[in-house]
């Protein structure tokens, strides 16, 4: 493995990057707040030792698969899809031989992190050393100091937050909870039972009043379910909600149209359009459930899932061919915001993958309504330059204030001091910038530079 | 105050900043060429004192309140709307406070620069200073240096419009031109009397009437009264007409739809579409009589205004929440260019919010139609990195001979030296970085560098 | 002319400058790979003399003539339409009186380069040198070794496709190939009988089937006339095919449906969405021949064309009024995609006019699909700057393999040299600023910059 440069992703110029180097060092070693990702919670409540090298790096990191798929590598060579090859090994032989491909990319960057600081491999990752850095990984991942338990704290993680099903019973969480000094919190994500396209959407309707004792016959009672839910949430620890969308489409219609497009979808009867602005008119109800029991919301828009219909067919889904799309802001928010975006007690946080909205949409929206912060690049921009572009283009118009600190949003545990390791550095060569051009003194960028490393999250949050 | 660093905005290479600052210093002197902005007429025609620190630098500012409301402060401790604080001192205080929320961003460089190179003041604001800075603020306005007519011979201002409704009487501007040496020119704004949403419409065709007298009944009535006004503008010192719609859109109608079009509108009975396309035809006559009698268009697209319906009800207009959208201006400008566009009387300077369209659209667009200038970065995009990306965005299709120069667009006076000064020095900031890539050598850095100084917007405005 | 600098468009950082100075040495020589390009086939089939310094520079260049019109230069002026000056001479200087309109601009780029480094001229050039280098330029035209096929020898080029009608007769092609050493191959261009826009689309059909034998009167026989024409360019070298299309809308219509449509497109009563249907329904029959005869598929997407009517009408095509247009690649290449995406036999490689679509839709994608490549960027945008931004955007989701290196696009052969030039300077520029913030190490960089320089443009056309 290439070592890691201690000024890895600073600024060229010995100035600046002196002044990035002495931010870093200020923030470098503060805990971890990790208020968005993908980590199972069954990590957390049962504390298993991971698997192998390709199920901890390969098979399951979109990432890495479809940039491998996209050079010719078959699914199969990576352990998935029918026909899969079963040999952990052989997968991480397809992967380590071609760990070229990744030159320039943010999961490098992770995972030389993760190999290097986490795992302790020196050699550099290829063909040739790819059966023995199998074996030490495998030799470690036997060890309970790599379990995941052991991480959070080695890792220095003050809080995480999953991600789960409206329908989930949260027992992991429970069980960490009461095994366990870690602070892991659910996250309540409603897709099963707000998205009429979701697999089984009548069915979680059924089973969202089981659980609730709710009616979700009605309108009334299925906006009851989902304040019994978010609820439960919160007893558990919750202090956000998640959306995924497709678009950011919002809608407020009247209580008795809503009541009627509810009935319709319910019956599975709902067109493309009526899909959509259900989907829609739910964003602007949580927004109110926001308004009443504090929940911070969270919007993640513009995705097109499984762009082809062959791979998904086959291999189902998350297998990386998720694309964007050109996503408008200002227009799809404007009945959510005009029912409650000046309201004090909202928070909600916007990611986009659109990043011609940052300078024209988004920061503008968040530096004028009370409710909006802006999360951070997210995905595909979760890298050097997309944290880059991100401040360049939210900065001038927004402030630090009106963003919300960084997350991971990762479903790798390995590479969670990775990711907050490239933020930190990021923001901390952008801060150093600012300085050498008289844009900020460096007491200044001191004063900012742990809000971005830790503070603005936690407070964006509820932490 | 942060003292402001006279390397502030240079590049941080050593030998690229060493260039940037003999680039400025060759620049920074030059009278003020202010072709396009906001200042109240009546500061040029009555010469009056500011009112204290609150009038002057927060309650009119849009940038600033929507920054503060974006943070929890509600319009009425700004001094807004009913109920609204009406001791300038509290108001004053609450954004003294928070001062650091403006950190970089443009606001604070315009403020800081207001503060420390107009009003001398040496203390940093903050909270604690805030009754202080306050009170010394108002010592400088009760004299007779502060007053508008002598900060005009102070900034150096060699001419400045401003922006008048096509129904204004220009009385200010007849009384500055009689009583005062300084150089103050309408420019002729028909957005009352074009757009038929705007409060009024029609009234205001009937008072279109009275100062003209022509027949705004018919079509080519009404034409001939737009004639008649650009006449007496023109009289007055304008050069120039201004035009803010929400689209880019053109038409070219035959002038019996045309005729047919305005009947309906001027009865009040346009659907929105008929609205859009009744402003799209405007647009297009406008370029006509430009050709007519040589005053330069501008164009200004791309906002959606008032987005927040709670905010404009109570508190009006130009609070900040005015949004950018995506702008098409390939297909919006077809029309208009197909009339008019070749014709070598025609000059059209356009502004947007949308920077996707910098590369895609605009410079091409003004790299090939003779008539076409690329205006400034606007509003949102006036700054360090708004300014950057225009020149990197545009230049090399358009070239420098295809950019009108600077303005300010303020309605802050205070901050005039400010924005000049910013755009000095970002573009010798990005003439710098040309010179050390060898893009440009030192001498031609210094034969364009008082372009976009001074002379292109002299130049493009016929001033 | 100023002396073309050797460091030109390295960073400024010295230490990074140092490294771009290093991988540029080692590639700075490597032969010139063209897979795509527009000389004339008549060049390498006849090797005639250039007539004179305008032909050579300024009337056929649509990038010159867009500028000086701009700027109030008439087309007649520059030789082009009726009533075009005939004297070479006067056309060179009034290019040459302006040639500060190109200051910052690729343009000036290769041509100082044509004119210092093919041509020998050193005096800088403006209106009082214009007549001198005239008359330089005609005494090095009339001499043997600034004919094409020298050119071809002296540039260094290992291989040039042109790009030419699906209804040429490849004679050029063939005559080249018989008499000389270079490496000349076409590319199939079939614009002429996929687009039902095209001047004489009816007309072209029945020169298809002349051509061909097949019966052009069913859309099977149509599909075979393809066939046929295909195979023959491939016999004559060609290893790609080009596809130029107002926007990437691609269909996949049962073979049923298609013919219908190809029966109403034939008989010329196409409705403008049914001609748009037909060429995104031609784009996947072209995938689906891809697959079959393995020739590379390119893509060049998002141009309005000809945007003012009025110079259309009185000067023609490319006279630089083709003006680039918001293109969505997500939603338009899905049926193309959906249907042979995956298939590890196609090749298709992507150009763009909308940069916002690098980092949004084309880098995902092509780092999903792996039948994607990414071209370099296209027109406007293949400049230092736009270079840059194409790196930015892409290299952090697609890798540099999914890259299709470089490919001069060019009518113009004494720019050749120069657009390598620049392309290679600025990639090693890029590199250098990733090995200095230690997003690779200075050895990784070296493996890639020949790949970036020519490899990765051998494999992609499989030349």
């Amino acid at each position: 493995m290439t070592r890691l440069n201690p000024d890895r992703l600073f600024p060229a110029d010995p100035a600046t990057r002196t002044v990035a180097r002495a931010l870093y060092d200020a923030v470098r070693d503060l805990p971890l707040v990790c208020p968005h990702g993908h980590t199972d919670p069954a990590w957390w409540g049962t504390d298993p030792a991971f698997a192998d090298a390709a199920q901890l790096f390969v098979t399951p990191d979109h990432y890495v698969v479809r940039m491998l798929v996209s050079q010719g590598v078959t699914f199969e060579e990576l352990g998935i899809g029918p026909g899969a090859e079963k040999d952990a090994r052989k997968v991480w032989r397809s992967f380590a031989e071609r760990y070229h491909l990744f030159l320039a990319t943010p999961s490098r960057l992770w995972i030389d992190h993760a190999l290097q600081e986490v795992l302790g491999i020196v050699e550099p990752l290829g063909g040739d050393t790819a059966d023995a850095i199998f074996d030490q990984i495998g030799d470690k991942l036997a060890q309970p100091e790599y379990r995941p338990r052991a991480l959070y704290d080695r890792f220095g993680i003050e809080v995480i937050a999953t991600t789960d099903s409206a329908l989930d019973d949260l027992a992991h969480h429970r069980a960490a909870a009461a095994e366990w000094h870690g602070r892991v919190v659910p996250t309540y994500r409603p897709d099963a039972v707000v998205d009429p396209d979701f697999e089984g959407f009548t069915d979680n309707l059924a089973t969202l009043a089981d659980l609730t004792g709710c009616d979700t016959g009605s309108w009334e009672g299925y906006l009851d379910a989902h304040r019994v839910r978010r609820a439960e949430f919160a007893r558990h620890g919750a202090t956000a909600t998640d959306h995924g969308h497709p678009t950011a489409r919002t809608a407020d219609l009247s209580p008795e149209d809503a009541a009627a497009l509810y009935a319709t979808v319910r019956q599975g009867k709902a067109t493309p359009a009526e899909a959509e602005t259900f989907r829609a008119q739910t964003l602007t109800e949580m927004a109110r459930m926001s308004c009443e029991d504090g929940l911070v919301m969270q919007l993640h828009a513009g995705s097109r899932r499984n762009h082809s219909d062959t791979v998904f067919r086959r291999y189902g889904r998350d297998r990386g061919f998720d694309i964007p799309t050109p996503t408008n802001w200002v227009d799809a928010l404007h009945p959510l915001l005009n029912a409650v975006g000046m309201d004090p007690r909202l928070r909600l946080i916007l990611f986009t993958l659109d990043e011609s909205v940052y300078a024209r949409e988004l920061a503008p929206l968040a530096g004028a309504y009370p409710s909006l912060r802006l999360g951070p690049p997210w995905w595909f921009h979760d890298s050097f330059e997309g944290m880059r572009r991100f401040r360049e283009a939210v900065t001038e118009t927004a402030g630090f204030w009106n963003t919300a600190g960084f997350n991971d949003d990762t479903r790798a545990l390995m590479s969670i001091p990775a990711r907050h390791d490239v933020a930190r550095r990021c923001d901390c060569a952008y801060l150093a910038d600012l300085v050498t051009t008289h844009r900020l003194t460096e007491a200044q960028a001191h004063q900012v530079a742990p809000l971005l490393a830790r503070d603005l999250a936690k407070e964006a949050y509820n932490l």
